[in-house]
């Protein structure tokens, strides 16, 4: 509804349509209130409505006419938040103190956190906390785990986001509002926090990223997919391991160089390995990281051991999100 | 609030309270009215305030005191709904015909799908799910991949997990108000329908469930954890691989053997391998395959190949879910 009207006017509208809708069969009948229409919210529960949803300018109220149990969907039940995990070449973390909320004043060093706004990617949230907190920009790598929590906020649900980002800078520049600190800390001088001993699921996170740090841990990393529903785009998020295996394959595919191709001529691949070596100098982009391992395969299958370790030394390091920071003397 | 009263004064307790707060240099200002209070929506809104949320029983209100901009946290975001993937030992997905909804009457197979319950795990839902629409009992066993879409649902977000679930019986039951038919379906078959073939995000499902049948796809396995914020459980989803070494190890430094264990008595672990192999006769909860698993590790670590290539096998049926299917004779 959008136009002004009196509530006389709008209760004989409203009983005339439902008389109407229920001849027809009609089963659920969903009414938009914009906040400037506030004076038919008290007629329209009168007559039997109840509130679905509400945002700062409407109320959406709903009724059922048949005498069956309704089946009208509920509403949005979860928050969304996400908590970054951002380690630089000397394995240090970046880690914030909190001005306000429950971490205020306790002195706790904590990853950068924050919620997910209406309608903005997980991907992006992370990316965008790291920037507001700390100043520092940042590329999402993947999603590490996630928490499911309920009775939050409101009688709410919540989803916890544990994300791995590469630094992509590395001066710290803190917001002032929300923030009394941000600095690079050892991470075992983050893990070494009490509050970080006696919290169990940091414990596991904890153990995550030690993990992560030695190739031993997959996480969910975000690829764009259409759906029958929309052309738009949206994340899928799928084991990191696979999808890598997956662009690797369509990349030799693609370049017509299989990794089990007998008949492949070692002057094309060796070649090749030494081109990637030199850019791997450079930060590298995902793209070029899966150059890097179809590169591994073929220096493997090729018998090229030395080429094979530098470049699984480079590989290793993207694992932590480093990747950008391989020094040229370790190729 | 909760007892009944007329608008003015209602009105006149509201703007006492508001200028005692300013003073205090409090800044946000809630009121949660009940449906009953619905009389009292009206005025607050009169009086600046404006909706934050609504829920069938209430709305809640909020203001701010101060002429800053408000930092006042959004509602919830985020609807989440689940597909699960059920198959049972001869690769056959359970698999249904929706009556109504985007999928009614087009007589496109899919998986068991619909929206978590407020305050539900989403692995208890994905359980839920499968029971409700066909009535085979399952458990769960990890989240596969989710995806995060935009402007669902009174532009709303979604979040929609796939999940991976174990069948622990195999007679369909199809309920009769939303299930047009279910049944077991070849894998192949289902992903041969012309549906499966145009839509980019259920190719990607399924090249996850081939990956996984191999015991190439590592998804999201829950864990109960607690933080500091409650003792309440809640679960933490990780990389499902990672939590089974991490559970293998814990299980066999608490049995004080350990897989390095080079003075480890022969006799001692391969009695104990034994035993296992009889268990995998029968159902076998994670702990059970845990344990199978620090077996295969040990018998190899002992050179007992045949052993440790049987468990292999059973270890191998457990990654689709099916350990509960592995025949006797396959030992």
């Amino acid at each position: 509804m959008k136009e002004a009207m009196d509530s006389a006017t709008f209760v004989s509208m409203l009983r005339a349509s439902i008389s109407h809708w229920r001849e027809q069969g009609k089963k659920g009948v969903w009414i938009k209130l914009p906040i400037e229409l506030v004076n038919l919210v008290e007629p329209a529960v009168a007559e039997g409505f109840w509130y679905h949803h509400a945002e700062p300018k409407y109320l959406m109220l709903v009724y059922w006419i048949p005498q069956s149990a309704h089946t009208i969907p509920a509403n949005a039940s979860h928050r969304v938040s996400v908590g970054v995990v951002v380690m630089n070449e000397k394995d240090e973390l970046l880690v914030v103190q909190e001005k306000t909320g429950t971490f205020g004043g306790t002195g706790v060093w904590k990853f950068p956190t924050g919620v997910v706004d209406e309608g903005e990617d997980i991907c992006a949230a992370a990316v965008r906390e790291i920037k507001e907190e700390t100043g520092i920009d940042a590329e999402f790598v993947e999603v590490l785990a996630f928490r499911q929590s309920h009775r939050m906020f409101f009688q709410k649900s919540g989803l916890f986001f544990v994300c791995l980002a590469r630094p992509l800078s590395f001066d710290i520049w803190k917001q002032d509002s929300e923030i009394e600190a941000a600095q690079w800390m050892p991470f075992q001088e983050y893990a070494k926090q009490p509050y970080c001993q006696k919290t169990e699921v940091v414990q596991y996170v904890i153990e995550i990223c030690s993990a992560k740090k030695n190739g031993k841990y997959s996480g969910f990393a975000p690829v764009p997919t259409t759906s029958s529903f929309s052309d738009q785009k949206s994340y899928l998020y799928l084991d990191s391991h696979f999808r890598r295996r997956q662009a690797c394959l369509g990349l030799t595919e693609a370049s017509g160089v299989s990794m089990t191709e007998p008949s492949l001529p070692v002057s094309y691949a060796s070649s090749r390995v030494e081109l990637l070596c030199e850019k791997s100098c450079c930060f590298l982009h995902v793209e070029s990281l899966i150059k890097i391992q179809s590169a591994y395969l073929l220096s493997q299958s090729l018998g090229k051991s030395n080429m094979a370790k530098k470049l699984q030394q480079i590989i290793r390091y993207d694992l932590m999100g480093n990747l950008n920071s391989v020094p040229c003397g370790s190729l």
